[in-house]
């Protein structure tokens, strides 16, 4: 089989992957994004969204598994959940695993997102078959603004914080999500890479830091994000004592469990350090 | 300033990784590999060994403190170490912070990385001036045979098991090196990549657990090494009961501290689920 060089193209990491594919299987532009479909023998099927790697069929277990279980866990009996940007589907199909999910609502702007993952990714996009889900191709931030509807969990699966997920990231944003929070609700949101994004990690903690009373980050080791040390930034409307989950592991998780849970926190000295870094260009010390 | 991608060239991973680099500072053959140093504007120096990145300034601590200073940590008191590899002076840098160490030998079969190091990483390189190092260029597997000093720690620092690193992850070098550890001692050893290289690990594991009788796995998440959730296989020459640090931290450390050292353990789960999906191509199930 031919095979070709795909090479990222990453605004937003100083690194680019590339994957040695057999073909590309699909490539179409929407409004928002040019969505493809690569095949590699080691990952599988591959999505990029503007030649950003956004999930494999090997690894993208990892990434949906721990954006939506660590704030499900933190929550006695969540019923109904919102999921902002996420259209491959992955992180519906984990939030519809926990049992007392009566309702899962999932925004995202772009519907070929969605098509493309329902045609080329089955096992990711399962849950939109599912009749406790509602999906609305619309911008986020307007459905939130304009909804009369009470979450316990809003989870942001959203593309790097450039074009559309921009306006994912405001203190005006945050804001918005806290007030569709039932009392002792729960938000998370990925915030991209500590190797990398630290500023940009900061800068949402400390927006967040704003409108919630108790916030926290945690993060992964993803094979195929530019920067790996992946990082989610959580926050509950109620003041938490402790990050630890407050129930048993829903069943058939592959990864996630209550140690994968616990040892997710980033300890403050491994921040302190990223902070001190930076994410500007290296600075050689004297 | 004219830049150019340098793309890695890396038989052991399913991707690679490429760097927009300023520009090539050194390039140069040993008898074992080709050493090439460049610059980049995030990174700073980068190393490279036959095409495969060994470390960038920006972010090699992490690596070297999490390889030194777990297994540093589980001694009471470590007074002789043992590096195998390691030419670049990270790891011994980091070894050198232990006030105890009264001794470091470090073995690398190639004095050109070596020389590398200490013209283009002096900060790296570092260790390479303490009168408690001894350094040899001589293969790392012959000189732990034919010693006859006994080591607190034995740390293996290698390239990628293929190539000058292939002898040193056969049952034979295990044996080996726990034959010249003493009773409480320690040996660590860098075993490439959880996503991409379970079958690996668990071959040294397994290896690892005829000759050890305790035996541990930690990961840290690195930036520039592909697959980049990066294993390191742990054993004792004593019982352990748990892979706890046995004393406080040394100073200086960047990012190492007792709640790294702890959460950096493996849970079993994770092993399983690596193990589960395999180091091969990728398998779609029905």
């Amino acid at each position: 089989m031919p095979k070709f060089w795909f090479a990222e193209s990453d605004p937003f990491a100083p690194i680019n992957y590339r994957y040695k594919v057999n073909k590309r299987l699909f490539s179409k532009k929407s409004p928002y994004q040019h969505v493809k479909v690569f095949e590699h023998d080691f990952f599988g099927r591959i999505l990029t969204i503007d030649d950003v790697v956004q999930l494999t069929e090997r690894d993208e277990f990892f990434y949906h598994e721990m954006l939506a279980h660590v704030p499900l866990h933190m929550h006695p009996a969540p019923k109904k959940a919102l999921i902002i940007g996420g259209g491959d589907g992955g992180t519906l199909r984990e939030v519809l695993r926990h049992p007392t999910i009566e309702k899962a609502v999932l925004i995202d702007i772009d519907a070929l997102v969605i098509e493309t993952s329902k045609r080329f990714f089955p096992q990711v996009a399962v849950g939109f078959k599912s009749p406790k889900a509602t999906v609305l191709n619309m911008d986020g931030a307007k459905y939130m603004r304009e909804t009369s509807e009470r979450f316990d969990v809003v989870l942001i699966d959203s593309t790097d914080p450039v074009g559309p997920a921009k306006t994912l990231s405001t203190q005006d944003f945050f804001k918005t999500a806290a007030s569709i929070l039932t009392p002792n609700g729960l938000f998370a949101m990925q915030t991209e890479s500590l190797h990398y994004h630290m500023a940009f990690i900061n800068q949402v903690q400390a927006y967040l830091g704003k409108v919630f009373p108790s916030l926290g980050l945690y993060a992964a080791p993803l094979a195929t994000y530019a920067g790996n040390y992946w990082s989610f930034s959580i926050a509950s409307k109620a003041k938490v004592k402790s990050w630890n989950p407050v129930r048993s592991s829903v069943p058939k998780t592959r990864i996630y469990c209550e140690e994968v849970h616990r040892n997710a926190f980033v300890p403050q000295k491994v921040r302190d350090c990223f902070t001190d870094i930076g994410s500007g260009p290296y600075r050689r010390k004297p």
